[in-house]
């Protein structure tokens, strides 16, 4: 299960055995090979392609449902990778037996997901196993985009003084499909964060133009596992500011009953960016006049050492050591 | 099980209850919405994309495997869609406990079929889901092709006096798997035609220019069911010659005693086009003379009447309508 959740596992999974075996050298790509979307020629023209399945359980929970997870996941893959959402695919695996309703539900959840990100769902597949082939219905979609002007983005482009911008307060994504399962005797106010980061990006790169370098929306292991990466491939080092990282109460209530470290909670509707220093406070300030950008903060900056790793220093003056997720503490997450 | 197998229940599922739920007039999309690839307009230009999902089983079979069916049915699909295939994208989820030489073997074939299609593999996304909740693993593929110059294909663009093509002989890949589940006490020396298409396609399109009307690959639902498409969506007859249409022995056999209808038996290596009559005998010379193509034939011809309807003839002069697959003989065939 570690193997899918986003982490350290997940990681050597896909450098270690999927892109070598599935990636050749003369691919007709651009840029990273292991972004949150791809970059490929079709006919002389750039078109950012990105793809993701769905396993989340339960279906529905507060705030949102598989059904608007498989549009804004793709659309905030998109987004990240320095793109215009403009239409997505769609496959579909449902088990017999599946009641109408709650297809009928996820079909309408995905055309008003896409309805508010502005991408046309422009086509499909379905196929429906025996019951107990699958778990009621996974969806995969697959999103195109157009890639903004002037925006190149990548590990290597970032430099020490860089720095991280979170747009808004993490964990709640992840908490709320803990919560959602009923197996923990807790209860909190709490709602999947799932929305398109798509408008806060597009102000964003706007403000910070060619000082904004990279950008990842911190799904499957949080915060921490995509900021590691970043240090990993980068080879620099990520100094966070634990203070500046908003958590709500309810997240950081759940984290601490079940010792769990809310960096390394599920995110569906926020994104990180790296940001040249000088273009920092304008790149804030733009994202924060965009409804839903309000609570973005600057959380901490790139320095060379150490190299490769991430640190949180808390306002006591003490410092962390930041790991990518180990193990799987949350399965089926999206 | 009916609404996944490709035939009546399919349209149904896909006509009445997806399409209307997932699709908006305004959508930035152009030609036929329901056809096997779309067109999308990325920053100007445009862009062949399909998707589709793969839940076969056995995951292996003489000729192909689950890995091989994901590269070659998208592919295909760009390639009857009139467009180029270049990249391809993937999502698998797999079931806890999945043995690595089991993945590894699927990657290999993903990636050996992509090489002889000449698509790249360009990006990815894995879930890892528990015991039980998946069948061993699931693929979805989605394909970017590029648009073949000067090809307008669309069920309206048929005539009466238009020509029906077949690549070559039916229902191996139905037959391999229904003899490769080992449930019936019947063996064959057959193989999966699982393959890229597009090299046929492509000869064709440069043969027939604007005489090539219409093209899809029988998969789900076999060469009965696109035929129906068809003539539903052009409201014109589809008039076949039953003694024209290749069928192996094998497969003739295995039909006779399962009671099964070889026109309504899955294809993955086959294609039908529509080409108008003056440039039928010129398009059927190009394919014959493309390696693996010699067995193309002209298989019957569009006319006014019956309206909306598929008539075989047989040799004995015998009219019979040939109906859409109705129920689901064979699930699970890709």
């Amino acid at each position: 299960m570690a193997h899918g959740a986003g982490g350290k596992a997940s990681r050597r999974l896909v450098d270690g055995l999927l892109a070598p075996l599935l990636y050749r050298q003369s691919d007709p790509v651009e840029g990273d090979r292991l972004a949150d979307a791809a970059r490929v020629l079709v006919g002389g023209a750039s078109v950012a392609i990105t793809t993701d399945s769905f396993v989340v359980t339960p279906l529905a929970f507060p705030g949102g449902s598989i059904g608007e997870l498989a549009v804004n996941g793709t659309v905030n893959d998109l987004a990240v990778g320095g793109a215009r959402p403009v239409a997505l695919v769609t496959t579909l695996v449902l088990e017999a037996g599946l009641p109408t309703e709650t297809l009928v539900a996820e079909l309408r959840a995905m055309r008003r997901a896409a309805g508010v990100a502005g991408v046309a769902i422009v086509g499909g597949d379905t196929k429906v196993v025996e019951h107990g082939k699958v778990d009621r219905l996974y969806i995969s979609t697959t999103g195109l985009g157009h890639p903004l002007p002037g925006v190149t983005l990548g590990a290597r482009s970032v430099r020490p003084g860089d720095r991280i911008l979170l747009s808004g307060p993490i964990g709640d994504h992840g908490i709320t499909i803990l919560l959602a399962r009923g197996e923990l005797d807790l209860e909190a106010d709490l709602r999947s964060d799932t929305r398109s980061v798509f408008p806060l990006v597009e102000a964003l790169a706007a403000a910070a133009g060619p000082g904004l370098r990279w950008m990842r929306d911190p799904t499957r292991g949080g915060v921490a596992t995509s900021l590691n990466e970043l240090a990993l491939d980068s080879s620099l080092g990520i100094h966070l500011s634990e203070e500046a990282i908003p958590v709500r109460d309810e997240v950081r209530g759940a984290c601490e009953l079940l010792g769990l470290d809310p960096l390394h909670i599920a995110n569906e509707g926020q994104f990180l960016a790296v940001v040249a220093a000088e273009a920092a406070e304008r790149g804030l300030e733009a994202i924060r006049r965009v409804p839903g950008g309000e609570a973005a903060v600057v959380i901490g900056e790139v320095r060379e050492e150490p190299q490769a790793a991430v640190l949180a220093g808390s306002r006591y003056g003490g410092t962390r050591i930041v790991d990518m997720l180990v193990g799987d503490p949350l399965p089926r997450i999206c």
